[in-house]
This record gives structure tokens, sequence and C-alpha cells, in this order.
């Protein structure tokens, strides 16, 4: 596949003109929104120096494009939260409908959109979950999730993995265990353990099982060097996202929250990046035969199409803030416009069956495909995931695990997007993230432009 | 005046009936909004029992209304960031426009909205300013200030006044000084400082230039005893807002500016409440003779109708990140509605005089028709503010200035309410906080319910 235009059109030699013309426009408009970026906005972790940002101006679906008529599917989901897919109409009525209503409301007030968000949130999560406080979005969920956590339990520290992001503000950097956390450093109380990864075991295990009862054991001997009686929570993403996509062996998640019942520690699953149909599951948790005590989200509710997340709260820790005063809040907490779009998502998820989409795709389509990816190809050191969620690590040397270096990584990158694909890179990995929406011949296209790419000489 | 129906209409029999039964059904709605919230919705800073929120489900300009037809002039802005208004038709339509074309974007990507936003942004700044970095409201923008600062100075600790507030996330709600910082002190490097507050002054000054000399002296001597060269920054609200609309003395942000300046030290302004017009200037702090290095926003910037904020980066603090990685980052930085309903918004203010009006009615019509209530009721002890940013700090006493206390307050707001005006209130205090274009008419309207309510035997 090559870089399309939008639009399939019967060219006839006035509508080529037309067309060209058109397109001349909109490689101007291109351009003018690459310089005003260039001048006027500072981008998130980056060096500012070097940027060429893509410019995209619109989408449909699991398609996006700019001015200048090409397209790109989208295999990114842009930061991995457009799940509902882009310009979906029904969300896009709600948001267009709020606005001519009530576009803010502080959050002190009773809102009608608010309370039908909550409610439809509440309605998928387990049972003795019954409310929710919305935020901004993933970082400051996590923020708060990780307050009320400390003020249920009267314990201070948060253990997290070191394979991790839970977002960008203090506490939510901190609690990040990769390299962002590092020159963040300002928050205290956040320890770092190891989760099961067992591609590059950090407890030299060789099999699921081994490296699921060793990665219990660590952490097991973590809380109780630490003092299991100064730990408020222990704080993982059911399926760590942007770390790898590194799905948890079996048994896992369970035996996490039975030490945490062992210790009295909190647990809170961060579903910011695997929630909301991502993995085919309303909660990457289900299935794994664990109840958290607390639930962040964000991206995959509303497909990001107004900010916002939140934390789902058990009845538990919701009591103790019957009588003493919650600590914490923000001016666009349960903001209309986002209400109307979870609802109108959410809505629409369960009747188109989005879910179950991303479900079969990934089993049907993704799984064997990607499978096939990796026999062929030997940079494909490992591929994991489930849903519309799958990574595929590159190694220079299937042996010894090699990572690919970035370079190699950004050639990779350019030869995607090149041949009309928006990938999602991190580290030596390709992420595979389309929206849940995303179709069977979508995938097999994308398929062939990663089989195309990957079959490259890469190395040299 | 007593709360009035949302439309005035002429009343025969038979729309009396049909107005009847439409607020028969709108208090049914109001209800099921209350229950919906009561079930399903936790609250900011609140205990959770005992809530029962105001029902508010439209609004124009100044005013909001419930489904029931009650109607209340807004003197609150709801949190003080409804600055052009309710339901403004072109901050609307340009959301509206961009929801159509592209609802979602990642922050790596170059988006048009998000260029001229910036560029709009920026050209309110003082000269070296030209880069924005965009959040998605006030708090995380000090976190990300916070950390330019950190990174571009090599210095940890921020100095902040314990009379402010600047966000409910990690850093941001230990940088604010008020009771809100305390259960939440898990962020290490700050260290809080008094700021000038003639009334109670901690510094037993008795004029303006003397609170200013000596605030300035305390100032120096925390830097000089916290070690000059461990400090970042000093962050302060060019206006401190909620903690009583503070309005500095003559010369005290000049004073500050020069302390940074003889010790190395960045200036961070908040003006995520004061700034885009609620003082009747673009950015509170021009006319204060003061230049700082960073400036965070969000609220007035496009009056909440999308979820955003940032920093204003000064050139030198944006060229240490032109060859090093900023790590900050989320992912609806620059989203595309929020960029949409800014460049709507500050055209708007600039072509319809807003910032003016919110100047003219502080100079003309509140300044004098707040001093006429303080000189009619003891229990206003001070009357402070500039354009439509304005607190009355009720006493029970004007000797001994002791404060209002929380039930006489929460009679006051009552009796407000009942009045058909939602206030602000904050502590003892009452902000007078309305839109910037709010009429002479609305604001006489509003000085007569104040009167009326502060005219209550409410000691008693």
């Amino acid at each position: 596949m090559t870089a399309t235009t939008v639009n399939d059109t019967t060219v006839t030699d006035s509508t080529a003109n037309a067309t060209a013309a058109n397109a001349t426009a909109g490689a101007g408009l291109d351009q003018r929104t690459v310089e005003l970026d260039r001048a006027f906005v500072f981008h998130s972790w980056s060096a500012q120096g070097a940027l060429n940002p893509l410019v995209i101006a619109g989408g449909l679906g699991s398609r996006v494009w700019d001015n200048a008529g090409r397209s790109y599917l989208d295999f990114s989901s842009q930061l991995v939260n457009v799940n509902i897919g882009h310009q979906h109409p029904a969300v896009v009525k709600a948001i267009i409908d709020e606005v001519g209503t009530l576009a803010t409301v502080a959050p002190s007030t009773a809102n009608l959109a608010r309370g039908e968000a909550a409610k439809r949130i509440v309605g998928r999560a387990p049972e003795r979950f019954n409310k929710v406080f919305f935020t901004n979005g993933g970082a400051d969920a996590i923020e708060n999730a990780i307050r009320m956590a400390r003020l249920h339990t009267g314990r201070d520290k948060v253990l997290s993995t070191y394979r991790s992001y839970h977002g960008n503000t203090g506490s939510a950097i901190v609690a990040t265990g990769d390299w962002r956390r590092i020159p963040n450093e300002f928050a205290r109380g956040h320890v770092h353990f190891f989760g099961p990864y067992l591609y590059r075991s950090e407890f030299w295990a060789t099999s699921p099982e081994q490296e699921c009862e060793r990665a219990l054991r660590h952490l097991e001997r973590m809380i109780q060097s630490e003092g299991p009686t100064s730990i408020a929570a222990v704080l993982i993403e059911s399926i760590p996202g942007t770390a790898g996509v590194l799905v948890p062996p079996p048994g896992y998640l369970a035996g996490v929250r039975a030490l945490c019942d062992r210790y009295g520690i909190l647990l809170i699953l961060d579903e910011v990046m695997a929630g909301f149909g991502r993995t085919g599951r309303w909660f990457a948790f289900e299935g794994y035969d664990v109840v958290p005590d607390l639930i962040t989200f964000a991206k995959g509710v509303n497909s990001g199409y107004v900010p916002t997340g939140g934390v789902i709260i058990s009845d538990s820790i919701a009591h103790t803030f019957d009588t003493s005063v919650f600590p914490g809040g923000l001016t666009y907490s349960g903001h209309p416009l986002a209400m109307a779009s979870i609802v109108a998502a959410l809505d629409a998820m369960e009747d188109e069956g989005i879910v179950e989409n991303a479900a079969r795709i990934g089993r049907d389509v993704l799984a064997p495909g990607l499978a096939e990816l990796q026999a062929k190809h030997p940079v494909i050191g490992e591929v994991r995931g489930e849903g519309v969620f799958w990574a595929l690590e590159l190694v220079a040397d299937r042996e010894t695990r090699e990572p690919l270096n970035g370079a190699v990584m950004g050639r990779i990158k350019a030869e995607l997007l090149g041949r009309g694909l928006l990938p999602f890179l991190a580290d030596n990995r390709i992420h595979v993230v389309p929206p849940c929406v995303v179709t069977d011949d979508e995938v097999a296209e994308a398929l062939a432009v990663y089989d195309e790419v990957l079959g490259l000489d890469l190395l040299n």
C-alpha cells in the first residue's frame, strides 16, 4: 500500500485539475500548520530542536489524513485512545448537542450528563463499585486514586512496577517506573518493583508458571522488606501498556490480590490504556479472577474526544469519605462535554458490538496474522497481546534478544508512514493498536505493510 | 430579586398551563439529575454524606438555570472560569465546527487549531515569550512549569505562599499553601512563605508601603535561609485568588522579580484564575512592572468550555529544551476542541471588548457599588479587587476583624441562592466574580441582593 488520497473519485481532466488545485491548497495549509506549530507549540517528551510533526487534519474510523490528500491507517489510535475510531457520528453529535446546551459547569453542581456517565461506568465495574470521581485525564486519576488509598489506609507508600507508565503529574510520574520518572523524582512514598515479563525475565524464569510464581515471591519480599504496615497500595496497569503490552501470566493478578489481602494493602488497577474495549473486554482485568479496590480510567472511556478520566471507587473506600472531607478536586471534574461524550461512546460501543469486534479481531485476525509475521521475520522476537492491544518486540538477534536500536526503529517508522500506516513505536517495539472498530480488511492491509517493511534489509 | 423563570413570556391561560407542565417536567428532571448524582458521582473537596448539589441545566451570558425554571445570576463564574459568559455563540460554534472535523489527535502531530491558539496566547504575553506547552488544566500547568524551572536551573526548591491555591496534583497541591495542602504533602522541595495581606498582616505593618517592604524583606530572609542556590523558582499567583483576591501592594511583584534576579531564581506567575480578562487586563501582572519567566494559565483562556491549560515559556527556558528532551507530556495536550475554543474565545474577547468591559465594570460599577455596601454594612471588613475579581471580607467585629464563622457563611449562601444569585464563597469571604461580560444592570441587580442579605440579622 502506498499513501492514498482521501476520497476515491473518478478522475476526469477537469476534476483532475480541481484535485490538483485542492492538493496544492492542502499542501499550503499543511505547511502553514507545521510553521505555526514550530513557531509557537512546545511538544511533550521531546527535544524541541529537530521536530517535524505530521499534520493530521481529519479522520474517520481507523483512518486519518492531512490536507494535501495523504491518508494513513491509524494503527496507533493516536496515543492508544481512539478506541471507538475517529469521528464516530454518535459521539460527535452528543458533543454538539451538549455544547449547545451547557458547555461548562462547576463540579459542585448536579449535572444530568455527569450522572448518566457515572452510572454507565459503574455499570461496567464489579459489583461493589458505585462511585466515580472524574478528572481531566489518566494522570490525575492516578493522583486521586493514590490520595484515596493513602487517606483510607492511613499509610504512605505506593508500590508500582519499573515497567509502567502512570502519567505526567507529581505523584503519577514518580509512580511511573520507566525513564520518564527519573528527572521528575520529587514525590515521596513511591517504591518500585519488577513485574512479570518472561521474555526478559528479572527472575531467571523459563516458563509462564515460574515467572508468575517468582514475580509474586519478589513482590512479597518487597512488601516485607518495605514494611507491610507502611504500604497504602500496590498500583499496577492490568496490562502494562507503553512498557510493552506485558500481558500478565495466568494467576499473577489474582496472586497480587491475595498478597494485598494478606498485608492489608489496597490494589489500584490502572485501566487508563487497557480499559474500555482495548483488550476485547470492558476492563482488561476481567477474566483474571481479580477485583481491585480502585480502578483508574481515561482514554477509551470516550476515546479522548474531550479530555477526561477518573477513578471508580469501591464502596468501602467511598464510605471513608462519607463523613470526612476528600481533599482533592479540580475545576473541570465531570465536565459536561466530556460526560456527554462518555455516555454516547459507551452506548455506541454496546449497541454496535465494538468491544466484541476488538475481541474477534484479536482472536481471529491479529493473533494468527502476527504469528505468521513472526514465523517469517526473525527480527520479531516476540508477539504479545489480545484484542487490539499487541506488541511486536523487535530484536537484532533472536538468540541474544538484543533490542533493535533506535536508529533502525526510526527507519522502520519512516517506512511504515511512507506506506500509509501511522504506527505506534515504543523503544524496540511496534505496538499494534488500531481502534476497536478496525475491520478485517484494514488489518489485512496493515499486516501487508508490516510484512513489507519488516522484510526490508533493516539492519544495514 | 427572587428566583425568576428563564424566559419572559406573555402568559395567557393556555401558555400558563403549558408553562406549569414544563415546570413540573423540569422539576422531575432536576430530581432525576440529583438522584443520579447522589448515587454515582463522587464530589471534590467534600464529605460525600450530606451533599445537596444545585442543578444547573443551561445558561447564557451571566445567567444559569435549572430545568424547573429557577434562574440565577452567576456571580461565581462557576469556579471563576467562565470569563466570556455562558454559551458564547462564537465559542460554541468553534467547538461544533472542530468536533465535526477532528475531535481528537495526538500531541506529537501538528494541528492547525493548536498553532493558532498558541500564536494568540503568545501574542498576549510579554515580548520574549514564544512557546506554549498545553495541558489539561491549571494543576498540570503548574506541574510542568515547576518541572521546567527545576530542569532549567538544576535546582530543586520551589517557594510559594501559604495563602495560595495552585491545583490538585502531586506537586501543585503541595505548592498550594492553604489547608488542602496538608493531607497531601507527598512532594518534596516545596517551601512556603507569607505574601502581603495588609488586612491581616503577618508583618505588623500598618500601611501598604510598609506591608510591601516587610513582605519583601521576609521573602529575602526566606531565600537566604533556605539557601539561594537550592531554589529553582518562586511561584506566586499574580493576585492570589481563592485565598482572597489579595491584590498585591504597589511594588511587591517588581520587588519579587528583583529578588529573583539577585539570587538567580526563576519567577513563575500563576495566572490560572487571574488571567485572560478577570482583572480587566489580559494578564493580571500587567501594570505591575514585572515580567516573569514562566506563566501558567487555564480557566479564562477558553472559559472552561473544554478542559485545557498550559505554560507560556520565555525564550531562555524554551532554548534549554532545544537539544535536551523535556520529560513531560500528556495524551490530551493541545486537544483540538480545546484549541478551537481558545481561538474563538480570545478572538471574541478582543472583537467584543470583553476585557475592557471587565475593566470598566470594575472601575465604574463594582468599585463604587461595593464601597457603598461596605459603608452601609459593618459586617464587611474589607473590600478588595479590580475588574470582575473582588472579595468582600466578612467579619463578626470590625475592630477585632474576627472572621465570620462557617455557619453564618452557610446561611448567607442560602439567602443569596434563594434570591437568585449564585455566589462564590470561600472561608469568611464572598468573592464577587461574575463573567467579564456582565452588564451594568446585572451588577446593579446583584448589588441589591448582596445589600439585602448583608442587611439581615446575620449573627443571631
